[in-house]
């Protein structure tokens, strides 16, 4: 029975993909930079999880480049206005030091005729550095309310 | 004076950062794939430099998976839209195997009122499959026309 166990487990391991962990490692890295955006703020979160050189590509804006930039750019976050998002999936590099996830975001931002709500998906592109995730490249664009978000 | 040359020669080679071939490579391929957008077709060449599992999230739609589901989606390309892109940097993995480009897009659209005009920019994830580079996920999002596009 053990050498069973042990036979099925091996298979289980031999078919995940190379890129399994990798892709794993930056879907958590995903949702807990997501967690501190609701816990602490939008704006520290983007701070903590960007490389310094980081390509932002803001729907409606023209891309910018840098971290300090994307520093300054959050600095004028709208009091009120609420960024949540879901990773879903993501691919990697076959060196698992390079790849992306993707996910659904939910925006709100108050006015004057009440809070306005907006969905969309996203792309972030992650690099490992010296064992950590940063994103390098962050886009989004908006959909209709999916049926589950 | 061919020994200076070569050790001119020589720095150059040992500042570029590893990943260089690789990013040249992805964006001479986005060029030839814009190429072929003009040449031949949107849908043609959408359908050339897709990979079979590649992710696409439309400006305004739902994110689906697939080459035969963009065949099928781009089958309904509206008569005398246009796209042209412009590839313009890029960054790759270490394994030079897998990374992106971004560039600007303009897009027309015929209306009753006249030909629609849009400006944006995007990003494609390539992977390299046996030697040749496909994208994996193609996303895009809206801006104000550039100063230069």
């Amino acid at each position: 029975m053990k050498k069973l166990i042990a036979s099925l487990f091996a298979g289980v391991v031999a078919i995940s993909p190379a890129w399994a962990d990798a892709v794993e490692e930056m879907i958590a890295v995903d949702r807990a930079f997501s967690a501190m955006a609701q816990e602490e703020s939008v704006p520290a979160a983007f701070a903590a999880y960007a490389a310094d050189d980081v390509m932002m590509f803001p729907d409606g804006g023209q891309p910018y480049q840098g971290r300090d930039k994307l520093i300054e750019r959050f600095s004028g976050w709208t009091d009120g206005a609420t960024l949540e998002w879901f990773p879903q999936a993501g691919m990697a590099s076959s060196s698992d030091d390079f790849g992306f996830t993707w996910g659904r975001y939910v925006s709100t931002s108050p006015g004057d005729e009440g809070e306005k709500v907006s969905h969309g998906k996203y792309i972030s592109i992650w690099r490992k550095e010296n064992g950590e995730w940063k994103f390098v490249a962050d886009i989004g664009n908006s959909n209709p309310e999916p049926e589950t978000p």
